[in-house]
């Protein structure tokens, strides 16, 4: 069941407001979590209800519980399902919002899936679609920490590094739909090889997988290291956000080193974004920069500002680590789902 | 003085219409030559003035030339003065187009000119001012091989690389007027050192003065090859698109493999703004493009498509050399100027 975790958006308002209030239910479709989220249309949280998916489930199997878990959180949040408005969901992978269409989602193991027409069955209400990544990229950018921006980039680490862009006030999608595929921007020639085939894409050099693979190769080499501990305490096969702050909070010397070279390459990610797109903020989210925030951020907007051209005088470009946590993709859904129902 | 090079734009109309004629003179502002367009509403060229700029030459005496050449241009067009409607200047450097300053142009030595206000007061009619590659970008984009696609990158690739971003039909600037400094996209994490003073970035690897030090360095390291006669026969003290053209005519090994080094790097980032923005087409354009064409630009296309993320079924991006040649800027800032008359 989906446990309750309500946060700083909170709304405590009076239940019996609820009845009068319209809400859309912002969905953040993960690899390994799906979050609902109540939001009304002042994007105030009203309910969120989140459960981890299971790994092996099929397609229809995880679309029941969207729709399960919509309804739990539209009754969470005391509003009867007439004043639910829409559906927005964030998927991991290539989209159509028009369509409605999950193409591919690798961590899904989904493709061509017609999501939209299957949940819009099961809820009889509007389904809006969009790439989980740059659904994250809105929630900051309207909600977070890129609020008051014109032109904003999203860079979002974990297992893998996304990115969303908005240019103008509007999410730039791209002419295929895939803008923002920044995490196999080429950053070193020649450099270890990505999960896309392709070497020295920084995905391969800084996402959390890349971290992963260079601290057992350190401890593999005789390094001494708290990491595995940390790992087996938590009973986690994964090198997680949580393992890296706790032990960057002891202190682990590999740990330290291998946090130092990410945040190199992330620099110069973030740098040639700067030099190509000349955006007013950069906001880096994902569990990395949720647990350590500004301790993660601050090298690599240090060595970023070294590495983009600079125009005297005119120093504007806020490097910041996201502020919305765990709550980006879905908020960012919502947000989506209340410009599409503005829109029609 | 200038000689007249028509190009394919040009409308031969009689002159006696001209006297009813509205133009606008579009001006390239090189490091090492003055181009001023005659340009019709229907931006057809009807004058074209070139002339060499001296090195040494002061902004004062300058701007005195971009003004002789402006009325000659007009003259050669046969159209009168009171129906030119405007200038619009390309500068190489850092410009704010609103207040009609050149911030920083290196290769004229400027700093903090008011081109704007000078050279509207030797003319008496509006100056417009813009960025030259932009203004190539603009000028590939309406009226070259960008022609018809919604989202486009121009790269000009020539002694430094430098780029512009078409987005959504409109020149994206950026928050500081710095996008588009694509050419110090870090490709090769701790490679050959750049002029702007980092190292690895695509300009360092791939311009053509990391092409004439990689040919320089072959030769001394022994390796034979014509380039150095034939910039003696030429008169050439650098390596000019010329002298390369001929060079790979004539089969010159070091040349071949020089060139095949550049591509490769133009190749990544090519496929890294593709990633990151997904365009409908990627224009190529400078002198190299200019003479090798489609030679020069389809390995350096074929290698991006192995690097940029593929989506099945929609690969519509095209990468192709410009269509303009030496005009693209000139013709670009008078379409600049041509929409900034429209909005006032």
């Amino acid at each position: 069941m989906g446990n309750v975790d309500l946060g700083k958006h909170q709304h405590v308002g009076g239940t019996g407001l609820r009845d009068k209030t319209d809400i859309i239910l912002g969905v953040d479709l993960g690899g390994t979590s799906l979050r609902v989220l109540a939001v009304d249309r002042r994007n105030q949280i009203l309910a969120v209800e989140k459960n981890p998916t299971k790994p092996d489930a099929s397609a229809s199997s995880l679309i029941k519980d969207i729709a399960a878990f919509s309804r739990k959180a539209a009754e969470s949040a005391g509003v009867p399902w007439q004043r639910v408005l829409a559906v927005c969901v964030g998927a991991p992978g290539a989209v159509d919002p028009e369509r409605g269409i999950v193409y591919k989602a690798p961590n899904l193991g989904w493709e061509n899936v017609p999501l939209g027409r299957r949940l819009g069955a099961l809820l009889s209400i509007p389904v809006f679609l969009s790439n989980d990544v740059n659904a994250g990229t809105i929630g900051e950018y309207v909600l977070g920490a890129g609020r008051g921006t014109r032109d904003m980039i999203g860079i979002f680490v974990g297992t893998g590094i996304g990115g969303g862009l908005v240019i103008g006030g509007k999410l730039h999608e791209g002419c295929r739909g895939a803008a923002g595929e920044i995490g196999h921007i080429v950053v070193e020639r020649g450099g270890p090889r990505c999960g896309c085939g392709k070497k020295g894409c920084v995905e391969a050099l800084a996402s959390r997988t890349a971290m992963e693979r260079d601290v057992r190769r350190a401890i593999r080499s005789g390094a001494k290291s708290v990491v595995l501990k940390l790992m087996k305490e938590r009973k986690r096969t994964r090198m997680t956000s949580s393992v890296i702050a706790r032990a960057m909070g002891k202190g682990d010397p590999v740990m330290l080193q291998v946090m130092k070279r990410a945040q190199y390459y992330l620099a110069i990610l973030v740098a040639n974004l700067v030099n190509t797109l000349d955006p007013e903020s950069i906001v880096i989210g994902g569990g990395i920069a949720e647990r350590l925030g500004e301790g993660y951020v601050a090298p690599i907007r240090a060595t970023a500002r070294e590495f983009y051209l600079r125009q005297d005088g005119r120093e504007r470009i806020k490097i910041l680590p996201g502020s919305l946590g765990d709550n980006a993709g879905a908020l960012g859904a919502a947000v989506l789902g209340w410009r599409r129902l503005g829109q029609t």
